[in-house]
């Protein structure tokens, strides 16, 4: 029998809705999904995506968001009865759109888990980080986690009115949370951080989104300080196949091997199926894109991958490279679930070779 | 008779079309708008924005773009016959959807052009910055100049396949330029740049564009070094009347006053009008809004101003400052031509008072 590229555990889905506790009275968790992951001591941990919708009552569409009394977060429930009098879109489960503004269904918080095998988590019974600034009031979604010294930094995706924009925030102890404001404004989503710097300059990739001329695409950025960042150009454009040709974004931040910058990223096709793909970037200017993968190593195939909240997805915003050359891939499938898939680090050059 | 707050010229416009020489063979000048100002030695000089497009021919569509070879800009003129095999919707002027993907109908440069009595100028027969990267092929849009101890930092508008991003290049003598690389990633417009460092950071406006909540407000940044920007938040969005309903953005670098920082901005409204209005920002923070006008100081009403290329826009991106206190306003009518209007800075500061 052919050895698989990639592994899925058996164990999968390793985290589901059932396994977490709702943040408040009221709320429903409809999604653990889309983990950051690091090694931090002997323990792989993860800050998963948990988002929570309101009880639904018939006849009834409710709403949570995250107001803010003096600076203070408190929790509202926004409430329509569908009578007819209010024009109520629910096509895309993930946004509403009523009376001609736009909802997000649910609020997402980042949610800490932590393993000592990176198969069988246990998960915090409150938020790691949840919204507490205007910009974030709609919610917190798809952290990635970077190493870099001592430091473990966090980039995740700030919803309010104003869109998507990127916020970073810190941490060395995973237990306080240093937070440094919005590093890419709306709208833009998928920024990772590379683990160091290169000629002197700390550099992410970040996806802006437009509704003008291009399709969504990776861009690069570079910063002196993780805080400011310029010089951006466009990195990569959606390729011409079905399976990214609607738009792709990076995923967790890169690991450096001899041959490159191993970076692995999502694309978005045909009929709104996403992807995982791997790609090569040159060590000392991560611009030049040295390889890249015609074909994805991971396609939504499990139940619990084509079935779910948003069907037919699988996206990775966190991977751990263990000291035996096993790369943990923590997955969302279906914006549902967290699966894990495995391969060596050898292998995956190879894939891409 | 009422003295207005604000005077238009008698010699308005005071720039056309038939003004400027077009850069290229086979290209047709169809707007000269939009300038940068500022004061330069002796002179009041203007950075226009100069749109061109291909000469049309009955049955045909043409649109010039620029081509890089090798990194070297070259124009091609795109060209469609109007058979009925192609799909052409021409419905806005500024832009044409063709076969689904969306084309410039014009590309634009800069062109610099100097006065000494600030109302008739002198045009250079050659742009002064054309479009030479990849982010710029579609064209150089409606710059702002700040004058920060002796450089002069241009923000402009790059338009490309990949959307619109905000590029900063600088000068000393207007002569030659240097560029610093895109600032603000796409979609992103309307950048200026306060004059001087606010608690020891540089600080700019800027008008991301999404297409998901919230409509186009203006947005704060701060920066160390003027090339990397960060600690982005929302500023000031559009209010809810007539005159600023679809969006805002900011207008020229802010003007240091005693009262605060003086604003200008424009706001699009009902039936895309646009007009400009002013605000007062706290000096010490400019996160500060201490003024807003609720009315605007300029709204469309000369014929070349309510008539043109994309009729009922008055757009001002250049003001300049006079010792004797005056201020001079460049605007964009009708994004065909060039006017100006002029105030006491007292009057201003009153009509926001």
């Amino acid at each position: 029998m052919k050895a698989s590229l990639i592994e899925r555990n058996s164990a999968n889905p390793i985290l589901q809705t059932t396994d977490v506790k709702p943040s408040a009275e009221g709320l429903k968790v409809i999604g653990v999904f889309n983990p950051g992951a690091c090694l931090f001591n002997d323990e792989i941990i993860l800050l998963a995506r948990v988002a929570e919708a309101c009880q639904q009552e018939s006849g009834w569409v409710k709403i949570p968001i995250i107001k803010l009394d003096d600076g203070h977060p408190r929790l509202e429930i926004l409430t329509w009865q569908e009578n007819g009098r209010h024009k109520i879109d629910k096509s895309d489960p993930r946004k509403y759109l009523i009376d001609g503004k736009m909802y997000l269904t649910s609020v997402s918080h980042l949610r800490l888990v932590r393993s000592k095998d990176g198969v069988h988590f246990t998960v915090d019974p409150e938020p790691f980080i949840s919204p507490v600034t205007s910009a974030e009031i709609y919610g917190i979604e798809d952290v990635r986690i970077t190493r870099i010294n001592d430091s473990y930094y966090l980039t995740y995706t700030a919803v309010s009115g104003e869109g998507h924009g990127v916020v970073l925030a810190s941490s060395k102890d995973f237990t306080t949370i240093e937070r440094h404001g919005m590093i890419f404004p709306p709208q833009n989503k998928d920024v990772c951080l590379f683990p160091e710097k290169i000629q002197n300059k700390y550099i992410a990739l970040h996806r802006p989104l437009g509704d003008t001329f291009g399709k969504p695409s990776i861009w690069y950025a570079e910063s002196p300080d993780l805080l400011h960042w310029g010089n951006h150009s466009c990195l990569m454009r959606p390729g011409d196949n079905e399976w990214e040709q609607e738009k792709i974004g990076a995923g967790p931040q890169p690991i450096k091997t001899p041959d490159g910058w191993l970076l692995l990223y999502h694309g978005c096709g045909h009929n709104s199926i996403y992807s995982l793909f791997l790609c090569l970037l040159d060590l000392n200017d991560p611009r030049k894109i040295l390889k890249r993968g015609n074909f994805p190593i991971l396609t939504p195939e499990d139940k619990w991958e084509t079935n779910g909240f948003f069907p037919n997805v699988v996206f990775s915003n966190g991977w751990v490279l263990i000291p035996d050359g096993t790369v943990k891939i923590y997955y969302g499938a279906a914006d549902n679930s967290i699966c894990l898939a495995e391969a060596t680090l050898d292998n995956l050059l190879k894939h891409i070779g």
